[in-house]
Formats: C-alpha cells, sequence, structure tokens
C-alpha cells in the first residue's frame, strides 16, 4: 500500500539476447502497470539499441543460463560451444518469444518508448565502444554520464540487469 | 537510522548453481535480521523452484564466475568446458557449503519459506518453458505476473541476481 | 527532485574483469555526484579485494558477453575458449580503460576509497574461499555479515552487479 512503486530505472549490462530481455520486459511490465520507467544501456547492454546490431542479438550458448532453452529443450554443454548452436538456440528462443507475444528487441524497445518509457545511452560504455548517438536507434533519448544517470533515477527503484 | 531496510524483493533470473545461491543468502540474510523478503523466480531461475529440476543444479563451469571453487581450488578454462568438470565443482561446491552449514537448495527454500519469506514464480517464464503450478515445489506461495510483481514488491529494496 | 538518491549499496559479485567494473563505475560516478556509496565484494567479487589476485583479473571470454571486446573489436566464439584470447582480450581491454582514463582495479578502488566511498567484504564469501581479512587489500574498511550489510545499506539504492 505505502511505499508502492511508482518508478524503476533499468540498467541492461548485458548483451546477449537473454541477457537483454530480462530488463525489456520488467520495463515493459511496470509501464504497463502505470509505473514509471527509463532504461540505461551500459556495457554490453549498448548493443541492445545499436542500430546495427540490436537485430542481430543471439543466445549467449555457453555457460548454464543458455544451457535449457524456452520449451524445456536441454543443450549439452559441448554443443553449446559450437557457434551454429547459437544460432539454432537463437533461432529457437526467438520462435518461442514470437509465440507468446514477447516482440524482437526492435519492436520492444520502440513499445516500450511509445509507452513514455525512456530510453538512455551510457556516455562512458559509448566511448568505450567507440560510439556516437547517430550509430543509437531513434529511439533513444538521451545519452547520460552515470552522474546524469543518478539525477534522472530520482524516486525510481535501480534494477541492475 | 532513518530509511532502514525493511523488505526485499529478491529476482533470481539465473539457473545454476552459483547463480541461484546469492539470491537464497541474501534473502535469507535478511529473513534473520527480522527483514521481510520475497523471492521471485524468473528466467532460468525458474529452475530453482521446479520439483524435478531444484536438486540437479550445477556450477557453471565455463566463464570467469566459476574459473575458482570455493576453497580456493582454481580450474583451468579449457577444463572447465568438459561436462565432467562441471560435475566435479558442483560436488566441491555442494561439499563446501554444507560444510559452511548452507543447506541444499530444496531444504534451503524450505527454510526460506518456513522463516516467513515468500516465494513467487514468474508467469512469463513459466508460460515460455512450458511449466505449471504442477510442477513447481509445494513451497511457492503464487505465480505473479511482472505487474503483480511490482505490487508485492511495495516498500521493498529490489534486488536482481 | 524528491526522493533523489542520496545514497548507493553496489553488490559487486562477479571476479572477471568486465564483471567488476561496472561495480566501480557506478560506485565512483555516484561518489562524483556528491552520493554516498558503498561497495559489498561478495561470492567471485571478492577476488577484486583480494591482494594477490585484484591484478590479475582477466576477461571472461566465453558468453556472449565478452564477445564484442572495447572497441568494436568482435571475437569469434571459438577464439575466445582459447586462454591466450583471454589474455589478449585483457590486455584489449585494459588498453581500452586506460585510454579512456579508467583506473586499473587497485588504483580504483584505492580511488573510490579515498573520496569516501566504502569497502566491505562478505564474511560468508570469506569463509567459502578460505581467507582472512589479511588476504584483503588494506581499503578494505570491515569485514561484514550479510544482516550487516542490510544495516549498512539503510538510506541506499542497492544494485547488486
Amino acid at each position: 500500500m505505502t511505499d508502492e512503486i511508482t518508478k524503476v530505472s533499468i540498467v541492461v549490462s548485458k548483451g546477449s539476447l537473454d541477457g537483454v530481455y530480462p530488463g525489456l520486459i520488467m520495463g515493459n511490465g511496470a509501464l504497463m502497470e502505470g509505473i514509471d520507467a527509463m532504461l540505461f544501456f551500459t556495457f554490453f547492454g549498448l548493443d541492445a539499441i545499436v542500430d546495427k546490431r540490436m537485430d542481430k542479438l543471439s543466445v549467449a550458448t555457453v555457460g548454464n543460463s543458455a544451457m535449457r532453452m524456452p520449451g524445456g529443450m536441454k543443450m549439452p554443454t559441448l554443443l553449446g560451444m559450437i557457434p551454429g548452436m547459437s544460432a539454432f538456440a537463437t533461432h529457437m528462443m526467438k520462435k518461442e518469444m514470437e509465440a507468446l507475444d514477447i516482440p524482437p528487441v526492435r519492436e520492444f524497445i520502440e513499445m516500450i518508448s511509445d509507452a513514455g518509457g525512456k530510453i538512455y545511452a551510457c556516455k562512458a560504455a559509448m566511448d568505450m565502444f567507440h560510439l556516437t548517438k547517430d550509430d543509437l536507434c531513434p529511439q533513444v533519448d538521451e545519452v547520460l554520464t552515470v552522474g546524469e544517470f543518478y539525477e534522472k533515477s530520482a524516486g525510481a527503484q535501480i534494477i541492475f540487469t
């Protein structure tokens, strides 16, 4: 009742498909609940708002997090290391997402932006990866320093994903 | 003094043994301090409350996070990729946890539930992995949408692990 | 305006170079903004404050998170598994960090400590890895239980990285 969550500030720091979706789903879920949401893309998470990369994110097939595919299929560890299997896992995940009406990353970001969510890029990460604002998708509202990120996060729950 | 933490809402999003324990330890630590705790299992973290899987979680042996085993033993990167080594790392971690009186996942979840902690499963993740409430361990209090998760998190610090 | 962020409590739980930097950058960014910051090193993140290890952290070259190197260079997945490539990726990341005036881990922690940031180690993780206070770098203010961590986090946004 009291102390209801009224705003979330989600940090997206990973660049794999399975690393990016949690932040998008939690941001969109907040907006659908009438909760303000801002998403701050930093480190490898920047890839999700880089125009030339956001449609090509793939599932990280090594490491436990991708051993179990959506739909319950399990992938053996060694097979998971072969790049072709990453493509397969990515294909499976995209198919499953589609079946659940969860849009691809680009569309998801457009949807979040249209619903009033703010999309921010991290300046330090952009410098690190030698990117400029022109490299980013048009939904990006602003490039922020870490200090500015904290200012914009006033009143929000920060969720680092 | 002021603004003491009175409630934590822990999101468990990873399914490896080393990915699940941080959330359990932080949730249990909160309860022992008299702080309310709820745990929301989503994405691959769902495995920790799936009855048939929760006893079989293993350590992710590729990637830096598992290169150093509990007890200080270090594993070479290439060896870490062999499934047999994952079993060995898992065995070592379980042994170490036992020595520290940290219970296995199933028992830990029972303990948290008995101490008044709430155990929630994420609806979207359940759909994605084709699971029903019957697949979950009996300690699960409720299956929540992301929106309901935010409602239940009122007054809490959200900690995404 | 209201509910400005006045304190952050950053949990560093990963031990790879790319897993440690986000927490250091967010902690330092807070301090530079006049925001109080405490860093709690736990699980594999402990390595970042262990005197004999903190200068030797390396980039996790398997898994998507390190597929794209700073500077925009992309590493093929299979090559990423060869230990020599991890050394190369680590070298590249360090070089890039230097170009951006981001200090090495040890210096970064000294800087954060000098700026008034608090450095804490997790007791449970220290027990798990068989470490004592003597193994830690001199900037560590205190070893805390999870319960003490929550007490010290009063008034702060907890950010789990």
